[in-house]
């Protein structure tokens, strides 16, 4: 094992060693001062310019809007993204499905990018890493949860969009469909050669947000799980699972996405009445939902054995879900809800799937067809997440 | 261990002799007619004559009905009630909100008597025998749930008021609110003599219902407990989980059961705020709620451990539940709900109980009484079960 405090030293003079090389730091005021490549815009009072697109209302429309971010703090980093994905999330946000919401507000939460300027306390990166942003940007990190059960947990934790965030220019959290973010460095995980940043920014949080609970359920080789809803997190799910050696039942109520769902891997349901559920009553070992609209939970229960696990990872509108007590009762399914993941494991779950090669099937999009991309997830048309091209914001 | 040859021949020996010392038996058809004590009332064509009270529509209030139930079978056995107890489900059933209803129905599924009859088959019971009946009176008894997993989970489980039921010369089955009952012998428990018959009664539904999945959960002794809703289901939850050597915090909205909840072993939390939340936020080892109402499982899944698990067992308007998918995740809780209990339990309940002097507080009416005390259950003010005297039919 390494010594701790020369790791440190030995990251701190890669760091200074790798900025130097890329650009000059601007020095605003001694040792506070962040190293930036030359990438970056940094105004006088040290903001970070920032462009990309943003929701003014609750219609799901988005347009282009030109923002400030704070400036590089000792412990930030800030990141040139590169691609950014859509996530259901987004769509529910900025619609105000989840509660009012301040606009302009720029949604995104799976942010693939390079570093271009550090803090200088940061030691986990230096300018030119490539860095990937979920849906965290900061926490105590000194709570329970922040040291033992997950900072999603904190309560201070801020999400990465339309959080209460005073060291912002615009008040609160702005997100990642956009040219670059500022993230304190443990809310950004490393995002190795062996996979592009196309395909690691959905893992930020389809990734993270399917492995998590995969990873607690612990499966065994030839368990017979469970995934409902094929979409962007779905996809991964299945992916995943199959990965795990599992047996892999996919639900779908998309029959034009059958051969896809074959090709992951999986067995497919084509839920289209109560025949589906009937057949395959009592079946699974465990069952992951990623439906994120209102539905009855206790039909989807009756697929599992008595005493499995059912966990629900899709947030409908208003978080609302619905259960017939009695239907539970009788599937005698223990059911829970999971929230992405904690840092450790989302940078497992990139590290997992770069090594396994295991990819999010993309779909890359200009800035300009965000809104269009938007209406295709809403219809279930999205093979399977939409990406980004940060180039073109 | 007995031969069970030996023990069959001595219960049969027994039976008759009792029979005969209580009455003479109707002699119907040689072998296949059962032994009656003097008590009963068989009509001609061998079904019994039946007097209770009934729902003749979904208004909640009940009049005198005299019907009749089906002959005692070769499995079954004739009780003639003495006492029978008041659940909120009764309530729920007859007004409709859990499905249309086929009227006059009798509800009642807490029911305690003597044997007056047994076929020609049964050994389990002999005339004379104290016994009860629950929410169940028969099932296939050969599928794996009535092998192995609970006979309440059996695709044919009748259960004992409003089931439909071809044997039944009323077409369905009919409850406790009456002066005798015709079970099929597994759905019959003993009840010790050391519990009168009006405590025993009301373990029946309330007792089983909060004991399977406390035993299930297998508490140990300090573990904090958190009961919810402090009525018929929830006093006896309280009561059994304090004997098992529990920390038990009891929820509760009625200020004047306060001084009750203490006595019966338990700490108070009246909930009028949201303060009571906070104040007691991830502190349970598990949590059991009796709440017969619609509510938010979220609020209350937050009092609990995270990973902890979260029963529920009151069944309200439509079985509806709604649940805050985001603070369910947050609170990382296992939700579950559970029904009643398997016979085996259901005996056990009734014999822990005796033992242990664990018993319900009770409050006895006659028929007449039964649409008040129904008002009573509905605006919280029962103390805490009411027990029938079936003497008054």
């Amino acid at each position: 094992m390494c010594d701790k405090h020369e790791t440190q030293d030995l990251s701190r003079r890669n760091f200074i060693k790798t900025s130097s090389a890329l650009g000059a730091g601007l020095l605003l005021g001694g040792f506070a001062a962040p190293s930036f490549a030359a990438s970056s815009e940094q105004l006088a009072n040290g903001n970070i310019k920032s462009r990309g697109y943003a929701a003014f209302d609750n219609s799901g429309l988005l347009k282009p809007w030109e923002f400030e971010r704070r400036p590089v703090g000792d412990n930030d980093i800030l990141i040139e993204i590169k691609f950014a994905s859509i996530c259901h999330s987004d769509i529910h946000q900025m619609k105000g499905h989840w509660g009012a919401q301040q606009y302009p507000q720029v949604p995104g939460h799976e942010i693939a990018g390079i570093v271009t300027a550090v803090g200088k306390n940061v030691t986990k990166f230096k300018v030119g890493d490539r860095a990937g942003v979920g849906c965290m940007v900061d926490s105590c990190l000194d709570c329970n949860s922040c040291k033992d059960q997950g900072e999603q947990y904190c309560p201070e934790t801020k999400f990465t969009y339309g959080y209460p965030d005073e060291r912002s220019p615009t008040g609160s959290t702005q997100g990642g469909y956009s040219n670059n973010i500022v993230v304190r460095d443990h809310f950004a995980v490393h995002i190795p050669e062996n996979i592009s940043l196309e395909h690691a920014a959905p893992l930020l949080c389809a990734g993270i947000t399917t492995y998590s609970p995969l990873l607690k359920f612990n499966l065994k080789k030839g368990d017979k799980i469970g995934v409902v809803g094929i979409g962007g997190l779905g996809h991964l799910a299945v992916k995943l699972a199959v990965s795990q050696g599992a047996d892999v039942y996919a639900f779908t109520s998309s029959k034009d996405k059958v051969a896809d769902i074959k090709a992951f891997g999986a067995k497919v349901v084509v839920v289209d009445g109560e025949d589906a559920y009937n057949e395959h009553k009592s079946q699974l070992d465990y069952l992951i939902n990623t439906l994120p609209v209102k539905y009855d939970i206790a039909k989807y229960a009756s697929l599992v054995k008595p005493f499995g696990t059912y966990t629900q990872v899709g947030m409908p509108e208003e978080f609302s879900l619905n259960m017939n007590a009695l239907a539970l009762a009788a599937s005698r399914v223990n059911f829970n809800a999971s929230l992405i993941g904690d840092m450790q494991e989302t940078q497992e779950v990139v590290d997992y799937c770069a090594k396994n090669n295991i990819l999010p099937a993309t779909q890359l999009i200009k800035a300009s067809e965000i809104n269009n991309a938007w209406q295709s997830v809403v219809d279930k048309k999205a093979r399977y997440r939409y990406v980004i091209d940060a180039s073109t914001f």
